[in-house]
């Protein structure tokens, strides 16, 4: 079921746009506009890449029209402790809810105007309030970059955080082993350690080549590298 | 330790205040300019409220120079599944291994220019890369919006995500309206509220109506009881 963006009188259009970009690079594209400040919205140039967004756009005179068909509707606010009439969730936990609903029926997300944020009319057609954790002493955002973030969070996986994927195949032990070879050697021919001083050095030099965390090819150019400078020093 | 947050070659003033902005909302104060395209970006107006930000970035030549004491550099980029030299990482993933990394030595975040992303040569100073996942037929994002959604990312808490489930099937808000609507006319053909008395009586009855969490099924009996009251009330 689609998700949508409502904003609620918004003021400048440069954020109309900006919240359409959003949307689009993250995959919502249904976005409602109720009584927006400067109509000529659609022409926004800061909806790059994002035009179908905004030529898409339904645009209200009430509120309660562009909700009409939603199952959920919740209204986005930055203020924290005040006395909200409303049950108030954090985004993380109010996303979550939006996630399961969206399975089922159609859910609105409301922003409100950049100077007022909601009204409290707005917020009386809400099932309840969401809020970004923003710092309190400075809770306020941007408004393109609100929806930004709220949209992330919704899509963002959370199995995704739990992986740890190594990008390319590590070096094995004995590409290490040789490495650790060759550079004691190296070592030793340039004069930096000298031969059979100290057993320790070769331990020491051994956990400094592991710590190194190659990856397979890497350890291949740094062996290259190593026997260069080895048949240089003769 | 402190996050760097570093603009590389950025060119609109507006998306370094907006980038101010989001910082400050998520409480990082540290931003870091390389070789801004235009140089008066410290009076940006979309700093709003971030002013301080803007006033103690520091600027530089050399990207080498700006991230200097930063025990790990993370590049941020759009481009999915080319070809990269790096370690590419989710930002889900990425960010937790920031916030490991930052209980002991300080972080730098980069962030290309609006145009051109980073460069080869801004990456080579990478320990790895992260993507924000927007899907792949619009990845790049504005500036600011990036910002903002890699440090909600970095603040967010996953603890506040595990929330009770809803189970029921919800009802819509025209149905909720439409209830709200019939109920204060009940009240007010029964002398519970006395018609135009007060606005904000709407408002109060449009939130209890809200707070029910009606399904769609007791929606449809609230509906029809409703009625017959009206109905009977003259």
């Amino acid at each position: 079921m689609p998700l949508r963006v409502v904003l609620v009188a918004p003021r400048n259009p440069l954020n109309i746009g900006a919240a359409a970009r959003a949307m689009s690079n993250f995959g919502f594209l249904e976005l409602r506009v109720v009584n927006p400040y400067e109509v000529a919205f659609r022409e926004a140039k800061s909806a790059v890449k994002a035009r179908a967004v905004l030529e898409k756009a339904r645009e209200f005179s009430s509120l309660a029209e562009a909700v009409e068909d939603c199952a959920l509707v919740v209204g986005t606010t930055a203020k924290g402790h005040r006395a909200l009439e409303h049950p108030l969730r954090r985004l993380e936990t109010g996303a979550r809810i939006i996630r399961k609903k969206l399975g089922a029926a159609p859910v609105a997300v409301l922003f409100g105007s950049e100077k007022f944020g909601l009204s409290n009319q707005d917020m009386s057609h809400c099932h309840w309030l969401m809020r970004i954790p923003t710092r309190e002493a400075h809770g306020s955002m941007n408004l393109g970059q609100a929806v930004a973030v709220c949209l992330y969070e919704l899509v963002r996986n959370p199995a995704a955080a739990r992986a740890t994927p190594e990008p390319r195949r590590p070096a094995s032990a004995g590409d290490l082993e040789r490495i650790t070879q060759i550079l004691e050697e190296v070592l030793e021919k340039s004069g930096y350690v000298h031969a059979r001083v100290a057993a320790s050095t070769e331990l020491k030099i051994r956990r400094l080549v592991r710590r190194l965390d190659l990856n397979a090819h890497d350890a291949a150019v740094w062996l290259g590298m190593l026997r260069q400078i080895l048949w240089k020093l003769g």
